[in-house]
């Protein structure tokens, strides 16, 4: 049973440095496509939903690129906009063992970012959806996105599409103009019926302080306060991360219910790492996808946790597996040559 | 003392994703040359061996590239027919982590699986051969080729030339001509003196169940029902192969022989992996290799899980080390700069 | 507090196979600067000293493009001599799991071997000089610039500019030349403030015997016997690496002063690496940066690890790290993306 | 005025040779995606047209980035099948001088070779459809194709579908499988409102000599003839081709109308080359596309030549130009930088 | 006798499509450094003078790669400012045949645009310069730029340094801020000794028309009036460029003086052209370095128009040859290798 | 009817720059493998002949490859020598336009140049042999190959082997140990049966002036000047090349016989040039083939023009085409796409 889901959020050209060279280091860069909320989408539609993206895009070949690529990727782009303008751009260097990974973010004054709230008529973009997607970098881009994602989300619940909303929060871009991330966010997560945050992001939407000893249980106590906050929230899923070093993390996931309680998909080990980025999309997908063929809580965290690992293994943002190759390492795991 | 060796199979171009990418996730492919046979014969070739392959290719410039490949490495390819037709291809992505590489064949309908039993004048071409090469992918290609590879093997006994056989089980293959691989593997298995196979292998051939705890037990019995079962068989050598992850093995080395019982090479850790793709086949010519020189079996299975070991290190299908370099990771291994 | 460094010594082209190939696998090969004094001097410019390299390179397109790439890096090439000949080469395979890396040397015959003791001007080339860094692969090229090494070193003292020399001992330099290795190193370690050797390096030198069952013992007995030795000499440092296969080594880091004892760095896991060679070179860097900055051994031997380790993350010779980013590592270390 | 239009034919890779190498020289392949049909439906679909591909593809990764090539240049592909099999591939090297480019077919036996007849349900594919497009290549494949592109263009007519039909004569294709090329073509051509051919195929179909000393007359008399054979062509279109050598050709264009007369767009110089694949379906979408806006036959056959010149400027088969791009070139050309 | 040179102007990254390949056709983008003033300020550094940048960069990867650059190719960068902010792009499809290169650029909001007046000290930034150089694209990036232009062009009249312009006219960026192009153009003109200007930049600051048939005639047209116009003003240059093809153009080069009348460097043609970006800016440096060197303006035009072809064959912004490339193609040019 | 064919020479690793790039502008370096006399060795196996190359190279990774690429096109190997020492290199920026390629040999005390006379068994080199091929580079590159090659054609005429020499004469590589190159050309040139050379080579070895107005009377004297001095002689064979500019050369063609008189292939317009090195080795071959064969003067020099036009469009220095391809050229040339 496949979905109608709605992505909105910023699509951007990801600029990086070959191999686990430095940015510049030589005279080349490897152009992907992402963006947050992007990601999730070619995810979900890998995984068999129909997907449309609304964004802003620049109307030149940069624009067309990004627009091009989803499409490649089976995501709808009819509900995309090309307007005079810049598109966003990130610079990555991967990094390699002690060394981070760094992102370089060049997305100033895009054209998503300019455009104004008027600029999308959000019931016909939802007619018909069964989800909106949304991320807490749209928000934090300036008071025009912020004002567009409240409109979506708002929007959405009014008709009866369920909400999906990824805190992701950014303390820098908030600071760049000031925005009340506080207000703004808890404005977005009173409209989710699902959100992927953890302790921190609570921490800072609700000010509640988490300092139980496990990360579970710093995770559970947020969960009790965002339900507490949210009344329409019916779910909070996040990744538990620990970074043995930049090659090399642990992953562990984590699906609390309104009614349900906690579900955990246990450490699985996720190294030598190909690609970082994107995992915590990936994992949201998976989790999306869990819900909404609505599988049982074990089963949508198991799967979201190996979509997320799996992303790991992928170049680029995008987390190109199928829901067979998922459902693969959900079973058992086989590690040697398909042939 | 080096050997004169022949070898009979197909030679494949290999192309593959680059990096740990998806296929065609960026439009270019690498290009390799392989073939389970043309590996070993490669290997052996660089050991100071004297080696001939008899194969077939088409007639343009992809069979004049892969013949030219194996010449570069030492092989003699005077004995290949360049014929009209198409080259056996295969496609191949890497995988990472918990993402397992892809094999995906393109090579029904080759110059190699059309070729007539007849196109090869097997007298001829062992003259002078002290060992004939051959694995069970040959048959599986059709029954031209089960036919070929019977007639060679047959040949070869007939003239006093040992032969070596490796299992190599594809069902895929059997199932696509709807093959009777059971006895026609058996056939060729009667004329081998070493056999490179495990329990899997045997039971498929002899029907026998292996349920035995330990994988060792499981080959040693399996080599027992070999030798019942084949009079002319001496040897009968595996890996035991223990994938982590995908970039992760780990490998130990077993050689059975008819009297002098059982060889092992203990367990080595394998990562992260370069390239797995013919490791078997560099297993199976080390292996070879210490045969032909008459080495003890201790020896001659520590240079063969070493060979194999290496493989792992050196892209593309063949094994491009010297004996001097299996040695140096059988004496004891360095592993920093050599200068 | 910066310092004016000069550094003396060959500098070279590399020349490697990209990825994990051998040499020549594939028609292409990556092209690097390097040099051990000159990964020095790179490296300590980018924390923020003014280097100097004192060098000859041949008058043409290649010796143009290696003090090019000097200057990129911030260091001074003005002291760099243009010269008819050729540039001193070396060709990388970089090795993988337990095939090691290869150096294959062509520098015999380079402008800088063949240059003349008579060459430099070194009062006027050290003249407001806080240190004078060398090693001992410039005496090991030949009697010309063994006799450019001994004088560059005495100028120094005379002229109170502190002396850094690394050990660097390659026996098959010297033997290619029959020089006496042991006498001259003696003279250039006479005249050294700060010595980067180990037991291995001052057994050759002093001809000690070190069979401590520790290697930290081993090199505090060769330490005492270098203080002992060389009245002018107040530090000694070195590593202590442990490959645990080639991708994967750990490193510790040692600092002895002839007053103030050992200080030590623990033992860090190093892996998977991305580029091993110029690891000596920046970990040296490290020291001397601390020891110019004044700070107390503890912490100098700790960012001289933090700095070698770094580099084994870096693709080149080079050490592209600032100081902040050695100090994030001697810190705490985060190894997820920085955004 | 964009009209609806559908393109049946094979999807093929193209694996060609980097720079202006010979294939296999050096170990990689560039990928592109092309196929007759599919290069004349992304060129329309540039052009502002709905495009949908009729096909049928293998079901793996390589099938499934072909149809994602597809769609990232705007062409639907929901009417594509993908179905067990192998895809067409070609080998392409390019050439240069005096040393033409060479392209290798691998498509025998692909799953678009092998699709049945029935496969495609034509009344519910060219549902609202305004144009079919078809070529000579698709006949010439085997009795399957031969037969489906018969089914196509009839139910076309039957629906009032207009019929574009490009003859592509190939008689190794043909004679592959002793196709009655003649017959089939001449039932092919006798639906085709729109035929892209010049004297050479209509000798083939309908046995004239055409011995004009003048390329323009001997289309022209070709023309007539074609007219008088097939009552319901309206158009008749070709290039007139002067290769000067392989990096610089001279093409000029001319259409014919049943009732209009001859319209020519006069020679142009086109080098040096970048690409000349796909040249000869550049310039058909630009004659349908003038077609289809209702242009006057001048203005059509201008836009037509100027598309066709524009694909040699551009890599890979598909012509990646807009409808404003091929009027700056009919304009007048400007041929200094862009800014 | 070499000249210190002064340049002022935006660094800029260009980011561009292989080979000929439209942007983002492919995943990747090389990159080059480049910017007018640069350009200029690298090609003088090849001809043996002192040239010292100064400009505004982002304080970050990308603004270090920028400025390591330009000290690789010997330009002095101590006065090179680097503060908070975004590095200006752009992004270059070289074109090829009938389809022009196209930028694509992406430069508002950069790190120099937005840098204040008041950033630079120019008494101290030109102290002991023999030239100043500037271009009309600085001004028309802002009132920011503008007023630092002004003030450079001022300070350097006032300090007796010689003032080099090259009116770059570039309309969508003064409209962008609707700057008064005219009146800032004619300051900045007014301060000039040299002016790199055609019959339509002129007419755009003077007003006036130039309609004589021959191109030459009107640049003495523009030429008569500039040196009326502009009390300061000795020399007036320009290229004649005439475009066959995007890969083909022919230029001359005329230089014009205000006591000497025209001198003339005849037509040559230019093709295959590598990268046409630059050519400009060679040919000003040509230009001044005759200038400098004190050369009559026959030599010092042929000198300058040979730079400039010769810029066409060097990949990049930067005109890679030293004055015995140039000199040698004066003299008569060889074309075949040099060995 | 195929010849035996030995060739003598020097075997050299070539670094190229990327695409029109000057050396070391961005850090790759392309490997090719070429010598003089291995192109003509590999152009006549590719043509048919039997072809064993005799030369010294490093006992290294270097030396490896270049024996396997030589092996790979089809030329001996068994006699090339593996000795310790150094590869010999030359680096090449191909140029463009008007500025030229540039070698920069880097073969100075190469295996091959301090091998002495006595390494080479010529009566069991040549046993069986019809041709030998020698250069002029050979005995420039000092005393000890001056003295193989004189005792090569010596032997060669002595077991009535064919003697080639191809004059090749490179005054820079004699100057730099001041050989005596006209007494040692002299006497290898009496030796030769067929001489690859002009009148500026005849001028240098026998002192004579050519005046003449036409290159083609030049020729011709120096011909008449070369049959009297060396009465072994019976064949000289030229090209004339013009240069219009580094893309783009012209080529004819001239072979004189004793008797025969003068043979002309008329003049090739040659361009754009794809790898110009290599040419002249290639036309050498085309002729020596048609001498091999028994054709006619006026079809040897055809085919030799035609094989040396070739060369000029395939990358590298070996001329990578079959009889086939050159005879398609002679024949009429075919400028488009084959299929």
């Amino acid at each position: 049973m496949s979905a109608r889901v709605v992505c909105f959020g910023e699509l951007l050209l990801r600029l990086s440095a070959p191999g686990r060279e430095k940015l510049l280091q030589s005279p080349q860069l490897e152009v992907r496509v992402g963006g947050a909320e992007a990601n999730v989408g070619v995810s979900l539609a890998r995984f068999g939903h129909r997907v449309d993206m609304v964004s802003t895009v620049a109307d030149n070949a940069l624009g067309e690129a990004v627009v091009g690529e989803l499409r490649r990727h089976g995501v709808g782009t009819s509900a995309v906009r090309h307007v005079p303008g810049r598109m966003g751009l990130y610079f990555l260097a991967p990094g390699a063992i002690h060394r981070p990974a760094e992102v370089l973010y060049d997305r100033a004054g895009s054209a998503f970012a300019l455009a104004a709230e008027e600029a999308y008529d959000w019931p016909a973009l939802l007619a018909g959806a069964d989800w909106l997607h949304l991320s807490g970098i749209t928000p934090a881009l300036g008071a025009n996105t912020a004002a567009a994602a409240l409109a979506a989300a708002r929007a959405a619940r009014a008709a009866g599409v369920k909400v999906s909303f990824d805190g992701n929060f950014r303390p820098k871009l908030w600071e760049a103009w000031e925005g009340d991330a506080r207000a703004i966010l808890r404005g977005l997560m009173a409209e989710a019926d699902v959100l992927f945050a953890d302790h921190r992001d609570m921490g800072v939407v609700l000010g509640g302080q988490y300092a139980q000893a496990e990360p579970l249980q710093r995770v559970e106590a947020a969960a009790a306060d965002a339900f507490a906050a949210f009344p329409h929230l019916q779910w909070l899923a996040c990744t538990l991360r620990s970074p043995r070093n930049v090659d090399h993390h642990a992953l562990a996931g984590v699906l609390v219910g309104r009614s349900s309680g906690t579900a955990l998909a246990p450490q699985e080990e996720v190294g030598p790492i190909v690609d970082r980025i994107g995992g915590g999309d990936a994992f949201a997908a998976g989790v999306l996808h869990g819900l909404a063929r609505g599988w049982e809580p074990e089963r949508t965290i198991r799967f979201g946790l190996a979509a997320g690992c799996l992303k790991h293994s992928v170049p680029g943002d995008f987390n190109l597996v199928s829901e067979a190759d998922v459902e693969a390492l959900v079973g058992e795991g086989r590690y040697d040559v398909k042939r």
